[in-house]
């Protein structure tokens, strides 16, 4: 398979890249490394992307911005940033890619575990990842063109733990390399409208 | 108590203020009717209606818009309709009346059966059903002022059936009085975080 990674060059991507690079053709889209460069919160440079790649049979998700800070000091801009990059950025993914993807195509996307299991500071991030997980699970079962859709919800990565720690005590962290399994059981298997949940 | 039940003019609106009357104070805020006029969409609307009604002990929210469409013709605009309505209409009433309600104040807020559930042309709805459960679950644990704040998510409502039952065939709905049950349970108990359920 054709595989587009995008946010190829982060902690989740690198290990998704590595999982399934044996496998298939991989293209690595960044913002500002790999082999091609998007800027999710832009539909014209998703739409660039998508034509500069040609046909291709997987879009994975591995990045999009939230904003942390406790309650009391958010507002509707902070917000906006959650909405703008993590939710829409990967919404227009699949909004876009859905007219350039083969038949059978699958996007996988990331939420992640705030939504279930809270943090303080964390606000954002549960409505944005809730937000995801409604999202890909009403929209697979109106897809066309046999098109999938699955999202991975992973609990805070062990190699991200160096700047998330302080936020996440408590919190068992998962290795990405599993989180990157879940992202092969998506692309290389047929379930959709799944929320994989990785280490919880 | 002094109650504002915004939406309380729609069909789950009317059955809450029927189920809270008879024992608190209830202010209906409504967009075109009601006690008070309200445009959730419009954050200084919502300013004004709390800066007329003065201290409050809760709000109860039964109303917002999403988009229904079959995904193949949805795009970034009709999710922005949902996006501010339901979802950020509901979320400035916290982010607003924080800063209005007594100590002890709870919110209340609408989302709905159909992230857990979902219907053809429902992409919009989980989306933002997904959002405001998750922002409910978080904010919950970061509020100041022993505030408190639960969501209300029921399935189809009976006497919507007229116009909904097309999009909702196999569901059971339930009565609006049902509904207007957890609203009472949330604004009454001591309960925080939590996503009430109703009829699924």
């Amino acid at each position: 398979m054709k595989i587009i990674v995008v946010g190829g060059t982060g902690t989740i991507g690198k290990a998704v890249v590595n999982e399934l690079k044996d496998r298939h053709e991989i293209i690595v889209a960044g913002s500002s490394s790999g082999d091609i460069s998007v800027d999710i919160n832009n539909p014209e440079s998703i739409e660039d992307m998508y034509k500069q790649v040609g046909p291709f049979d997987a879009v994975v998700a591995t990045t999009g911005k939230v904003h942390f800070e406790e309650f009391s000091k958010m507002d509707l801009e902070k917000y906006y940033i959650g909405i703008e990059s993590k939710l829409l950025g990967q919404v227009n993914l699949v909004l876009i890619g859905r007219n350039h993807i083969n038949d059978k195509g699958s996007f996988t996307l990331i939420s992640g575990v705030l939504n279930h299991d809270p943090i303080p500071q964390g606000t954002s991030a549960a409505m944005i990842n809730g937000a995801l997980d409604g999202f890909v699970k009403a929209t697979a079962i109106d897809m066309i063109n046999d098109q999938r859709i699955n999202i991975v919800s992973p609990t805070v990565i062990t190699e991200a733990m160096g700047v998330y720690a302080p936020y996440f005590r408590g919190y068992k962290s998962v290795a990405a390399a599993e989180a990157a399994l879940a992202y092969a059981k998506s692309v290389e298997g047929l379930q959709t409208g799944q929320v994989f949940k990785v280490g919880y």
